[in-house]
Order: C-alpha cells, then structure tokens, then sequence
C-alpha cells in the first residue's frame, strides 16, 4: 500500500493536519489552499504540500484541498474512527482524567475498563465507571478482547504493567508513567512524556528574552 | 549565539536526548558513542551527530561525546535547571495530577500556587497547596512574578484564561485544555495535546496488523 513508505516524520504531523481540518469542517469550509493552510498552521506550504502528496493528497491547482475528504484520508492513515477498545491500569489523577475526556469515544477509542490495585480505590465510581481490582486485568481482558492498554500507574510499576498487558495480548501500549516501557516487536506503544513540552516552552521563553 | 540557527525539529528532539543522558548517568556511564546512543535510542548515529553538532556537540572520533557535558549543555540551551515560578488555573484531575509530578520542581520548574473558579474546590487541600479562587489570581501574579502559567481548565475557558494570563505578564503558557491558544507575538505557548499520541499508536497499530 502506498502509505508503508509515509516516513515517521510526517505521520507525527498528520494529527496537526487532522486537528486542523477538523476545525475548519466546523466552521463549514469545504475546501482550503495550502496557502491558506501555511498561514493558518505556521507550517511551510511546500512543506504541506510534500507532506500530503505522501499518500496520494487531493489538492489541485487553483483549487485546493477538499476539506472532508482529506480530513477522512487522514483519519483512515491513523486509524482515527476505528473502533479499538481500550483499558486504564491505574486510576489516580491522570487515570481519571484520561477517562473523564470523552472525546475519545468519539472518536473510536472507547475506554471500558479501569483498575487499581489500592483497595481503597477498587469499588469507586468515576463517572459511570466502577474502578476494578487488577486481579481481574487478567480474566477482563481475556473475555473483552482490548487493543489499547493505557498505563497510569507510577514510574516502579510501568514496566511491570506493561509486560502484563502484552502477556495478556494488548496491541497497543499508551504509556503515562515517566519512563520509558519496553515492548517486543508485535506490539506498539508511545510513551507520553509531558515534560517535553515543557523544556521546548523554557526553551522558547530563553529564545525569546534574549532575541526578543 | 551558535544555537540560535538550530532549526524547530532538532529543538523538538532536544529533551529525548535529555532523558537518555539522564539515564546514562543514572547508571554511572560516562561516555557514549554516537552509535551506541543510535542503538539505544533508535535513531540513525549520523542524524544523532549532526543533531548535535548543531550546538557545537562534544564528540571525538574514537572517543565518543561526555555524558555530564552534554547533558548540561542540552539543559543549558532548553532552560532545564533554571528557576521558572509558575501557577496552574484550574484544579481538576489534570492541574492536580501536574501539582502531584514532583518532577518538574527538582528540575527548576515550580508550580508555586493553584487556581480554580468553582466555590466547592477552592480552599481544598491538594498535597501541602490550598487551591486559590481565580478572583485572586491577578494580586498572586503580580505579586510573585510568575513567569509560566498552565491552563488545565475546560475547552470553553482556554482563550480566555490565556489571555487573562498574558495581561497578567506572564511569558510562557502551557496549555493542556484540547483547543490550542493563542498568544501574542512575546509570549510562548506549548498547546499540548495527549490525543496526538493515541493516534499515531493507532497508526503503529495499524500497520502492524497490515504488515505483519
């Protein structure tokens, strides 16, 4: 298929593109330059332009891009309106707050389950959701079929999860913990460092007093 | 100064770099090679040398770059281990699941104050920090000179907030409402947006499957 040879770097900014046609599809635009784009998204046009002929692109000369229909090309490229069924190991702040965001569902990642191995916290409700024990990962997710297992558990215990899930037959890994885990060949996973952005901000901040 | 000219993307691998370094060290490593640091990290080595090279590096053929040195020089052009004062607005779970991550203090960012509108939350205990109505948010910032402010309020808030946080004076945001913001020309934003991950897992996902 032609998007095997997408690179990394332009699947990374393909949520930019998606978030953006989503908006625009909002506010009723039915098509849009990649000059318009380029001013829009601080992106170059022919940056654009390279980045959405990788897998075929829409646009034509002097017309544009069809909003609906890239956005829906985009969405099919990263699996966004699939339908993958997805757990939560660990339900402190970050655990609850990931589930409390519903637009996720929406989108196709539906999250039916959270666990936490403190007593305390098995049996409580979060929204609609009963927090289970992670005695019963096990048997969850051998009845549930889940794709995604999403690790909200602190630093000690992420990899350990981890390799729980994957035993369990998880395709994917979705890493909140502040390390890095470690899968084999057949599973994915992103590790989510949120500090990230912050050092990229300080260093915006610093480039900015000093250049200003 | 040299890393004025290092372009957005090598910028954007900076604090990957970072953790990596952080961790050689942990573990008492003192020298690593561009193709050591390629294995580890999966990264192509000529990328990682060129990518350093763009602030001057500290490689020597045959010898390969001093962890510590690097490491501090990363953290010297991002800002890490500086001291930013910063207040997060809003105190649902993701403000309190920031307050929580220790982290970012040990490395120079202090989160010094918490602000929420709802009546219910405000005077709440969260860890040793009492969380402040946003009435009091203008007095606090002038008062203490808060340089970041972190929006973890509603969608419907995000703008709002940031321009409420700019006037203030603030000169960074970082905003993890899912709507991005935006901000004058002199002051910096990171829009942080933890679905961007999931998708790009769905992708990984994806392909896989696809392609075995």
């Amino acid at each position: 298929m032609q998007e095997n040879r997408i690179s990394d770097a332009v699947i990374r900014r393909l949520p930019k593109y998606y978030r953006y046609l989503n908006e625009l599809e909002g506010t009723g635009v039915e098509r849009v330059s990649s000059s318009r784009m380029s001013d829009d998204m601080n992106l170059n046009a022919s940056q654009i332009r390279r980045d959405l002929n990788c897998f075929g692109g829409f646009g034509q000369q002097g017309y544009g891009y069809q909003v609906i229909r890239l956005k829906q090309e985009i969405m099919r490229i990263l699996g966004i309106g699939s339908y993958y069924k997805a757990v939560i190991v660990g339900a402190g702040n970050i655990g609850q707050a990931l589930l409390k965001y519903r637009h996720f569902g929406d989108e196709g990642y539906h999250i039916v389950a959270m666990f936490d191995a403190d007593p305390h916290l098995v049996g409580k409700d979060v929204g609609e959701m009963t927090i289970r024990s992670t005695e019963e990962l096990s048997d969850f997710i051998e009845e549930n079929k889940v794709d995604i297992g999403i690790i909200a558990v602190p630093k000690a215990y992420a990899q350990e999860t981890a390799n729980t899930l994957v035993g369990l037959g998880v395709k994917g890994i979705w890493n909140f913990a502040p390390v890095d885990v470690n899968v084999g060949e057949t599973v994915s996973v992103e590790n989510v460092h949120m500090s990230d952005s912050l050092y990229i901000l300080s260093y915006h901040m610093r480039d900015k007093s000093e250049n200003g």
